[in-house]
């Protein structure tokens, strides 16, 4: 299954593609694509649906963040041999571990704000999993088990931010707009081998990044039993894997973009997204923190 | 006011210290200690009710995490002068930023798990902050109004996995039950000046931490204002500050715990708290995961 949320931001509501590739509305089998639907009990719901007769969407519709209320995006870094060489450091013995705030999350399509004083932003195609059930300490013929689908993740970097102003890649990752997610989650069954997948990612129509995770240093089962030692992984969390060569910062001389500048880009049966690079205003800034204030539940 | 959440884990319920100092359930003004009830519309609700009138709590508590749902928990790094000196790290020019996984949160009181493969395990007491309302691009002198309360943290941290395990420091910092906090959030109008506060840390009884707040190299204020440029804050977001000096790296020999080990700290007008250096059993790992499955909510 496909499953999507569309709509305003911040007013998203669940989607499902059905056989056909047409939008239905699955608002009347789960109140969002939140952990509980990722669950085994919640997509086993969602499979049971009689899909056809779900309201068909109509119209372009803008994706959302494809998980409501991510609990953690964690990242692995310079999880490709040849990106590792491309970036000049040195392959990693174990996975390299960081997190994004998740606010830097947004949909498939929508822009990825310019900050001001960014002078080094940079693009990263990556597949991402995320976690459908609670993963601690887990082995790695196991770990899979633990993964409810997967999706397109834009680890949008600004390497100045990241490698240049005092310790932790974090700084360089966070910012909003720096994490294009989705436009789908594609559940494990549909997906086949997470090893076996082609990634690629244009700026402004030309071909920057190419590869597969057959490429990968650490496959997803082993990252996520690796992972599962450090931290105990909750339902909804994103796991993004790390980025194949092609990156901004490897290229000769390195090559980062500016407001205007678009990317597109896609995995092997987890669809496409497309954003363009947008100055930040303090409009921008003033409208989300109208939408992001917090919100009266119950009593 | 001192806001907290009391209970089984997972099944926490909104309390309040009234001004004779006893504990009150505050769930009948509340549904719990959320981002809403944190916001400045959720403490003026709380300010209002006649806290004489609510059910006093009988019996000794459990402390839960006392923000629920935290969407992130970032962390400064070597932010006193004499605790990077201890560490032999550089006095950072600006702060270092790193993240937490949230699962790593736990109530100020809970055991510490030690993970077998356990060798350098450390402490660190930490003023932390919760923010109030959404808070992105402000700027030093607005900063302190997005901030609702501050509480105690202990960074508990894993310095093996930390510095010898291959890039980032998230990786020892995660791991459930590295993250006490509480016992309270302590709202603003009560904490005064959050530079001007003790904090002090003994392990088995002996002092081995203490510090004041008037020695960090970046105040409050101005890391939050700094974080705002990197990062979209959340209402519900917990910013702790880094550590005064004293921590086991910085023994000489340095000085690491093992289970049975027993930490106390506080922080002035924030309260204390303790911990017992547990080891992690398979019960534990697998009525976590029984506890941490998504629940259905709504439809």
């Amino acid at each position: 299954m496909k499953l999507f949320r569309y709509g305003e931001a911040g007013a998203e509501r669940p989607g499902i593609v059905d056989d056909q590739g047409k939008l239905r509305d699955l608002s009347s089998v789960v109140t969002d694509i939140d952990a509980w639907a990722l669950s085994p009990d919640g997509l086993a719901t969602i499979a049971a649906a009689d899909t056809a007769s779900l309201p068909e969407i109509a119209g372009p519709v803008r994706y959302g963040v494809p998980v409501a209320h991510v609990p953690n995006l964690v990242c692995i870094g310079l999880n490709y041999t040849d990106h590792a060489e491309e970036t000049n450091a040195p392959i990693p013995q174990e996975p390299i571990l960081f997190n994004k705030h998740t606010a830097a999350l947004c949909g498939a399509n929508d822009p990825v704000w310019f900050p001001e004083d960014s002078t080094q932003l940079d693009w990263e195609v990556e597949l991402a999993f995320v976690i459908g059930t609670p993963c601690w300490n887990v082995t790695e013929a196991e770990a899979l088990n633990h993964v409810a689908g997967y999706t397109v993740l834009n680890d949008v970097s600004e390497r100045h931010y990241q490698l240049h102003r005092e310790g932790q890649w974090t700084k360089g990752k966070s910012h909003p707009g720096f994490a294009p997610c989705g436009p789908w989650i594609v559940t494990a069954d549909e997906v086949g081998d997470p090893q076996e997948l082609d990634l690629w990612l244009d700026l402004n129509g030309q071909r920057v990044q190419t590869g597969t995770t057959s490429r990968m240093i650490f496959t997803c089962a082993f990252l996520l039993s690796y992972l599962s030692r450090y931290m105990a992984l909750q339902p909804g969390d994103i796991v993004t894997t790390g980025t194949p060569p092609g990156v901004g910062l490897g290229k000769v001389p390195p090559n980062f973009m500016k407001p205007g500048d678009v990317m597109r880009l896609g995995i092997t049966r987890l669809g496409e997204q497309e954003q363009k690079v947008v100055p930040l205003t303090e409009d921008v800034v003033q409208a989300w923190r109208a939408a992001h204030a917090a919100r009266r539940v119950g009593v």
